[in-house]
């Protein structure tokens, strides 16, 4: 299972003391690249082989707050991969507390936003999610 | 249904070129709380009485991209509330075109993050979110 | 003198429980922003027109804090121009104690990057530029 | 000289494809609480002296853009300590190209927002910060 290390800045904390919530998605996002990155696809691959990646949905659960110089641990893995749609699954702990569990859905566009056919345009990446699909079987939520 | 607006600022675009998908997080805060203080319970009334709110969860679907200047137009609703949780559901157009639709669930605690029985200790806002749960019943989702 | 209005929002603030430092940067590009659309020059016509005016410089000054809830009155105005170089001046009050005073400077590049003589090129953006400079002479800061 | 990496965020960046400009006062504050954590005086230890250190003014001059998954190199520094102020001062460079050059000023006041007399109530800081304001004399901007 793919981990990533966010320590919360101070700039991530709000008036009750604690992470502000917005940021997790961000966390998401950084855990999400690095993940990417470790499995041959990093970001700027991506964007020179002209696809882009939207993300179509998130969502997060909050079990216990973090706050400024927390060290947050980020299991990251592919969740679900058919050929269309790559879900994504996150779980957060801090000192062992499990801090958000979350998901996030996207899709695969070219640069005109239309929908990318991965299996025949970019096989490489298709087997890539397919074999990480199958292989972070592990249930993390 | 309560309607707020926000504008999209430059800052909360990215190198896509579209409006950053977390910063809708930060949008629902924002008509969250205007929502409440037009029923009656702006946030600083919360506070006051040692009310806390924490987001449990939030869930985002990104329908369309909005841009740098783009005016959101964000339905807001009590979608349910039976004594514990608190569910808001959120619509948000721009020009008629639906761009994001979203969900966050929050619970009661006091300042020592205890849970609070807010029929017995708050029965004002116990009677509020209940009636505007039942008269909010429009579907925004 | 131009005037623009921002209220602070719950996840502007910080673990201190005030507006976060570095929010104030934006505050003056919400500011700056409005102030341009009110002199005829709105953003998107400026990018229509193909021309960039990146931040070249920022400079902040704290005075007082602000929280959550708290409406910030930003006046804004033209401090300088030449013709090449743009500085703008804020001040930002709440309830008429002084919040923060601003400066920014920027400059006008076209989307190669290459400086762009304004007077020969963009003849009406500069002579309204002048004319602010001039007008716009109550110091605020 | 004290050194700090900052690995550009997607979601920092905005829609002209660069690191947003207000992004680099939040940069500040992580490579300056690394840089009080590196001498002996993380941020926790202040807080729980009850020392609180609000930032006065920033200053930031932008030498050329960065984007996301750069790799910032910043250099941070005691710039000038007398007993009162704490000047701080940051140079960021990207691949030996300047990105940003920034200054800060600090006070230190206690709980209620007094100014505190670190030579007297906290001999150890003061100390380490007059140390730190001589040896730190590379000039970096």
């Amino acid at each position: 299972m793919h981990s990533y290390k966010h320590t919360v800045n101070y700039y991530e904390t709000d008036k009750m003391g604690i992470t502000h919530h917005s940021n997790y998605v961000r966390f998401m996002e950084e855990a999400r690249i690095d993940l990417l990155a470790s499995i041959g696809w990093p970001y700027d691959r991506l964007e020179k082989e002209g696809i882009i990646s939207p993300v179509v949905a998130v969502e997060c659960r909050y079990k216990t707050p973090s706050t400024f110089a927390d060290i947050l641990d980020i299991k990251v893995r592919v969740a679900e991969f058919k050929g269309v749609k790559l879900k994504i699954e996150y779980k957060m702990t801090c000192n062992d507390k499990v801090v958000c569990e979350a998901r996030s859905e996207h899709c695969f566009v070219n640069d005109k936003g239309m929908p990318i056919r991965l299996q025949k345009e970019f096989p490489d990446l298709y087997d890539c999610l397919i074999e990480h699909a199958q292989e972070d079987s592990g249930i993390i939520l």
